[in-house]
């Protein structure tokens, strides 16, 4: 309640829905950051609580580091505080190895360094509080996506360090982590090297949740506001 | 014995020491492929075994993909069959994002990709065994350097996939993990954030291993052979 959020890529399949759960806790701003040009699930996600500002500014992750900070430092001249960044951005491919690391692990590093030198107490920030969309691959591997898995045990990892330095930079950390959540990312995508051509199928025979059921989780996990926590 | 081995990152501070060791084996033929051109060092290789061929190949992990296959072409063109990759570049600066990510960890996946084209049984290949180096980071992060331990993180996690892939591949997989290792590495590196200045100088109050000591385990663990394994 009353707080600024940035989500980056609050436009996606859990995105959208963490989006829509978000708007029902009345915050001030929400401020999406996001590649996709979403202007449907925009312009829904602005109709649900008239007390929140929704605004969205197209942002590529794997953009170089100056550039995160530029997005960021436009954000905080016109909101001057934001409380929580939500990184979510990812991909499910293992065809493209280079995207997938770059948005999966280093384009949330860069997106999570770039916000330090607005929030970091060291420089007299106020600090803030850092969530990261892990997944449950982070820890047991979706073996026939290797690369996707080991950019998500970087994100756990990368993560649970943060919150180890809240001491020093006055900005905790924690990681949500999906299991298997039918969003279209996998519906179909591809495994390393073909080593599984119905990996979609197999993975979808598992127990799995909806975005939404998902969504409500996630909200939960940021109520808690836990360091370090791993959800 | 009289095996063929690939070595990426064989005349670095562990690497050096590790080629040593491994040309106490005889092997057949010992190729080294490195970023840096440490003639003294290679000379010292070339002069342990006179049984064991020594080849050295100016390499650098972040190559796109393409590349990486043509200089292991190049490899397999001449030695015709390859029996172990040791995938061991590394750096410690978490000054550097973008290049601890692409060296630690892209280029890393990037080298096994490519590899697999020689290797992959489905292709006709006749399997291999595939020798990471993560780091004790990968499990318990140092945490004032959380780009490098999340990137060591993803080298575990990639590498236990590759094993469970080894009846679909014929290729097996797993990792050595030293724990801190008296290198250059360590003996200066900057925190992210310059979160802790002294980072280097605190570390090196823990127990620590020489390159020697480790390079011996190294060997061992490589003498064992064992799909999955984590040393």
């Amino acid at each position: 309640k009353g707080k600024n959020v940035i989500f980056v890529a609050g436009l996606g399949d859990i995105g959208l829905d963490t989006s829509k759960e978000l708007l029902t806790r009345e915050l001030k701003n929400l401020v999406i950051l996001d590649v996709r040009e979403n202007t449907e699930g925009l312009c829904a996600l602005k109709e649900i609580c008239p007390e929140t500002k929704v605004t969205f500014i197209k942002y590529d992750v794997t953009v170089p580091l100056d550039e995160s900070k530029k997005v960021l430092k436009k954000i905080f001249d016109k909101l001057k505080t934001v409380d929580i960044l939500i990184n979510g951005a990812g991909i499910l491919d293992d065809h493209k190895i280079e995207a997938t690391i770059a948005v999966n692990y280093t384009g949330l590093v860069n997106t999570t360094t770039a916000i330090m030198e607005f929030w970091d107490k060291r420089c007299g920030g106020p600090g803030g509080i850092i969530c990261n969309i892990g997944s449950v691959t982070g820890f047991n591997a979706i073996y026939q996506v290797p690369v996707y898995s080991g950019s998500k045990a970087a994100v756990v990892n990368f993560t649970s360090s943060l919150a180890k330095l809240a001491g020093i930079t006055g900005v905790t950390a924690y990681s949500v982590n999906p299991g298997i959540t039918r969003t279209t990312l996998v519906q179909k995508f591809n495994s390393w090297l073909d080593v599984e051509p119905d990996v979609a199928e197999l993975l979808l025979e598992h127990p799995t949740q909806s975005t939404k059921e998902c969504a409500e989780n996630f909200v939960k996990a940021i109520e808690k506001n836990k360091n370090g926590g791993l959800w």
